[in-house]
This record gives C-alpha cells, sequence and structure tokens, in this order.
C-alpha cells in the first residue's frame, strides 16, 4: 500500500488546481438553518467543472505525471463522474484518455465523455470485471490508471473542496460528507483536522450500503454486494484501503439516509436553494437531519457532491415525496 | 406622471443596494455557447434575496422614504416575488409593511410573506381590485404604495442587475430580458445604453401575453386580458407609463416565447448549469434561442430572473417537456 496523503499533499493540490478547477459557492438557507437549529454551509460542488467534485481529484493525479506517463496517456473506468473528470483533466493537460465504460452506460453520458476527446471503450458489467480490464489496458499499451478513490493524489484533490470551504467561511464544529469509496472523505478529514481542529467529521451513506459504517465500528474494510439506492454516485461496495486508513483515523462516525430522505433532500435544495442536486449530491444534508439535535446552535459545512442526472429523472424522484418527509417550504 | 429615471438612477440604487442585495453569480454553459453559436453570460438572479430580481427595486424604493414615510408603513399589491421582496426589504429598513394578496394564493407564498413580519390583507381577485383595495389603504393609514413596476425607483432598482453583469463580464452585444410589466427591461436598458452603447436590448414575454410586443410595434400602451401562460410573473395586462417610455427609446424589439419552450429552456438550466429557474425566469434564454441566428459569435447578456415555483409543480413541468424541444443534454 503506497503512503496515505497528509494535509500538506491537500495543499499542493490546491495550488496545482488554481486557475483550472472552479471556486465553487458556498451557499446558506435561512429556512434550513431554522429547520435544524444550526448554521450551515453548503459547498456546492455541482456547479464545480463536469457538475461534480471528482473533477478536483482527476486533475490533481493527471498533473502530476511524468512526460513519459503524459504521452502514453491515462485509463480509467467508471459509469459515472470520474469518467468525466478524468477525460476533461486529460484534454486540459494533453494526455490522451481512454474510459472503459458500462455497455449499458446513458448514451448521454458516453457522448459526453467522447466529446472531451476521450476513447470510450464498453464492457459488459455482467460478464466482464472493468478492474481487470483496466489493468490489462494499462499493461498493455503502458497506461497509468487512475482509480476513482483509492490513489494518494485522487484523495488529496478531493480535499480541496473542504479546505476551501473553511478558508472561505471559518472554522466549523461539523463537516458532513457524502461516502462513496471514501475519496472526498478521507480528504476533506485531512483538510478539517488541519484547519479545524476541534471539528466532528462525518461521512453519510446510503442507507442500502452501509459497509463504511459497518467498516469504521468494526475496525477492517467490510465488502458487501452493490447496493440498490439511488445514489448512484454511493454505489460502492467496499472502501479502499488508502481511504480507509485515514477514515478510521480522522471520521468521528458515518451515518446513513434512505433513498426518501435523499429525495427529501433533493426537495430543500430545489426549493431554498434553487440548485439541482443529483441524489448523491444530496446524502450530507440528509445525513446531517439525523444528527442536527447534537449540533444545535453549531457552525457545519455540508459537501454537495453533484449534479449530474438525466432532467426527466430528476423530474421523476422530485416529484414523488415520501410520506413524512420534512418539509420544504 | 413622474419623471422616468435614467442612468444615473441606477447607479444610486446600486449605492443603496450594496451589502444589503446580493451580488448575483454570472453563469456559463459550454453546451448552450455550442448550441446557439455565441457567448452567453446568464446573471443568476434565482440567488438573489427572496429568489428574485425584485429584491433591489423594492429595496431601492423602500430606502428612499422619508422618516415620515417610514414611520407611517408602506402597502404593496402582489401574489408573486414583489409581495416577497417588499416585506423583506420593509423587515430590514424597519417600516412597517401591508401586503394585498389574493384569497387563493398559495399558503407558502403567504406564509413566507408573514414570515418577514408583514401584515397580509387578502382580497378576492374575481370580484374586487387590488390597486383600489392598495390606494384606500394608503389614504386610510397614510401608507405609502410601492408599485411592482411602474415606479422610478422600482425601474432604477431593477437596472442594478444588468449593471452588475456587464461591469463583470464586459461589453454585451445583445441583452435579453423578461417582459412582465416593464421594470426590469427598462432598468436594464438603462444600463446597457450606458454601459455597453452598442448593445441590442429585448425583451421577452409570454406569447399569450405579447401586449408589451404591440405596444412596442404600435408606438402606444396596449392593454390585453390576463393571459394563460406558466410564466406567472409576466401575467401583466400593459406596461407601465414609465417603463413604456423607456422600453419604447431604447429597446430593439420585444420577442415571445411559448410555455412549451419556458420549460425546453427550465429543462436547460437544470440540466447544464444546475439551477431551478421558475417559468417567467427562462424567458430570457427562450426568447434568445429565436433570436440566435443573428447572433452568431457574439456577447449576450441574459436576465434570469427568479427560481420561486413550489417544487411540486417545478417537477410536473420538468417532466413533461413538448415534443421537438431543443435538447438539454
Amino acid at each position: 500500500m503506497p503512503v496515505p496523503p497528509a494535509y500538506d499533499d491537500v495543499r499542493s493540490a490546491a495550488e496545482r488546481l488554481r486557475g483550472h478547477a472552479h471556486r465553487t459557492p458556498v451557499l446558506t438557507s435561512r429556512r434550513v438553518d431554522a429547520e435544524l437549529g444550526a448554521t450551515v454551509f453548503f459547498k456546492a460542488e455541482n456547479f464545480q467543472r463536469v457538475g461534480a467534485f471528482k473533477f478536483r481529484g482527476a486533475y490533481n493525479a493527471l498533473s502530476r505525471f511524468t512526460s513519459e506517463q503524459a504521452r502514453a496517456g491515462v485509463v480509467a473506468y467508471s459509469s459515472g463522474n470520474h469518467a468525466q473528470a478524468v477525460a476533461l483533466a486529460a484534454r486540459l493537460l494533453g494526455i490522451p484518455a481512454t474510459i472503459v465504460m458500462p455497455l449499458d452506460a446513458p448514451a448521454s453520458k458516453v457522448e459526453a465523455t467522447k466529446g472531451y476527446g476521450a476513447r470510450v471503450v464498453a464492457y459488459d458489467r455482467y460478464t466482464q470485471d472493468r478492474e481487470e480490464i483496466g489493468r490489462s489496458l494499462a499493461a498493455e499499451h503502458g497506461l497509468t490508471l487512475v482509480p476513482p478513490y483509492d490513489h494518494p493524489d485522487v484523495i488529496a484533490g478531493q480535499g480541496t473542496a473542504a479546505m476551501e470551504l473553511i478558508e472561505e467561511v471559518g472554522a466549523l464544529d461539523a463537516l458532513v460528507v457524502p461516502l462513496g469509496g471514501g475519496g472526498l472523505l478521507a480528504g476533506s478529514a485531512l483538510a478539517a483536522r488541519a484547519l479545524a481542529p476541534g471539528c466532528r467529521v462525518y461521512g453519510v451513506e446510503p442507507e442500502a450500503g452501509n459497509d463504511g459504517q459497518r467498516s469504521l465500528r468494526s475496525g477492517e474494510i467490510v465488502h458487501i454486494a452493490t447496493p440498490r439506492t439511488i445514489a448512484d454516485g454511493a454505489q460502492t461496495t467496499h472502501l479502499g484501503e488508502l481511504t480507509f486508513a485515514i477514515i478510521r483515523r480522522e471520521v468521528t462516525d458515518v451515518l446513513t439516509a434512505t433513498d426518501a430522505e435523499l429525495v427529501a433532500a433533493m426537495r430543500t435544495f430545489a426549493a431554498t436553494m434553487k440548485v439541482v442536486v443529483e441524489p448523491t449530491g444530496a446524502l450530507g444534508l440528509a445525513g446531517l437531519r439525523t444528527l442536527a439535535h447534537q449540533l444545535q446552535g453549531r457552525r457545519v459545512g455540508v459537501v454537495v457532491t453533484g449534479g449530474n442526472i438525466d432532467v426527466d429523472r430528476y423530474a421523476a424522484l422530485l416529484g414523488t415525496p415520501a410520506t413524512g418527509t420534512p418539509a420544504t417550504r
């Protein structure tokens, strides 16, 4: 296992990202603050390039390629935001990119990835192993594989969102972050420990896939089957070795949210902050709602991870509030 | 008729608004630029206080009250964003506010207005005249009436959005602005004329209520019945005397958009810019689409007026794209 990154690596990543990643806005809502009894700052990574925080880690990792690596190219596997993030970062840095995507990926995502100039290799997700394909492409063509979360440069890059948030709004009592493979949570925890030493750091994952919670509580990485949840960005089956090494040391607890709670949070974002948030991006607010009684009068940061969702699917989810969800107006 | 405001009044309004109104962000979209063949800058007033540009005009008008007027209070009639704008501006300035709202106004809007500390007077929109009620409340209690658009301070305040936009992004070849009663369009035209002299200025109104277009083309104010359109902020029946005086002098043309075109534009805002825009707020982009062939390679500003829409209604509209609307992803 490589050495896990430290806060210095997050700071270096921020230098590399300057002028390339957006410094995304911080949103607040009088109504959310009144509901929760806390002062909440939302770091809106749905306004990041490619519509998600993933650009930070991808750009940081690719910008550290040697000239030889850059000439040969990068390979990544992802059906989601990491694919587009690597494709755009590669184009900006003049690096050839190969993205391994499932045959049944939405046409819009395949087109977007190709639109950034990447070569897309399709695979059958029921019979083929994408990690295997990625590794064999890497070996065959001398490509460098950039995994979606378990990589020091990816973790450090993702940590720059929380770093910017705390630099902008000041110290926080708590930071609440969506959790899939743990790249964002690990990076955020590094930033919070360094910049707001007393800050509690929470991950939030789908209730249907609480491997992160079980891993943190048991002290070892728990593997699960692909969870059924609308939070497609958090359908990971296990934490990474590097991300877990940081998470077990720095993270206070991992919370969970149901799909109905995610829809309720998406409705709140639309109604009060006028922003489109994808289900995975709503994990932070949904988790915070279950924790609010512990945070009365506190200053809380939440990372909103992305806004990439097909409009028809967004409309359908938004229009089907579950019974008993919190009021959104 | 009072003297119509000039650009100096817009500048003075900007001074009064400093630190009270948000300086809203300017959004861009690679995909929209590619579709239209132009470089488009969206001034996102859906992020303004109360969720709409109306706060600018209301705050500017109320901040000019004499101490006697301020003690007696303000009265306004509106079922929409002007109601909440006057209520919040009044609270910030310590002025008692009375808002005349229809009996069948959405409970959420009535609650929001009361939440800002305003007294709400309900009327029956089928049997009573709100302007009459407003005037008689003003006369009886010595209140000052702030109308939704036909007032020099309201017009000047609304013009500050376009002023900020041009200051931030530089000169524009065209500026496209939603049109209801004309307060925003008139104020925007004053700013554009002063800051970007060659800039063409366009208003966009619902096709079902094209009184503004007919007024501009005929040279006199045309009155119509309340139009049926999803753009509830532009269901005005005629321009104001002051707004028309400016519009006929400064505005290049008035375009129209159908409800289906508004939905298509709302979908584009959600898909590409990740923002919730109310139907009236989408008039600018919808109108621009009909004009794009004239603006190839040009720099175009669009004012996005607001994001206040019930979430269920938003989901329902977003999920019903008309046949033949432009692709949104």
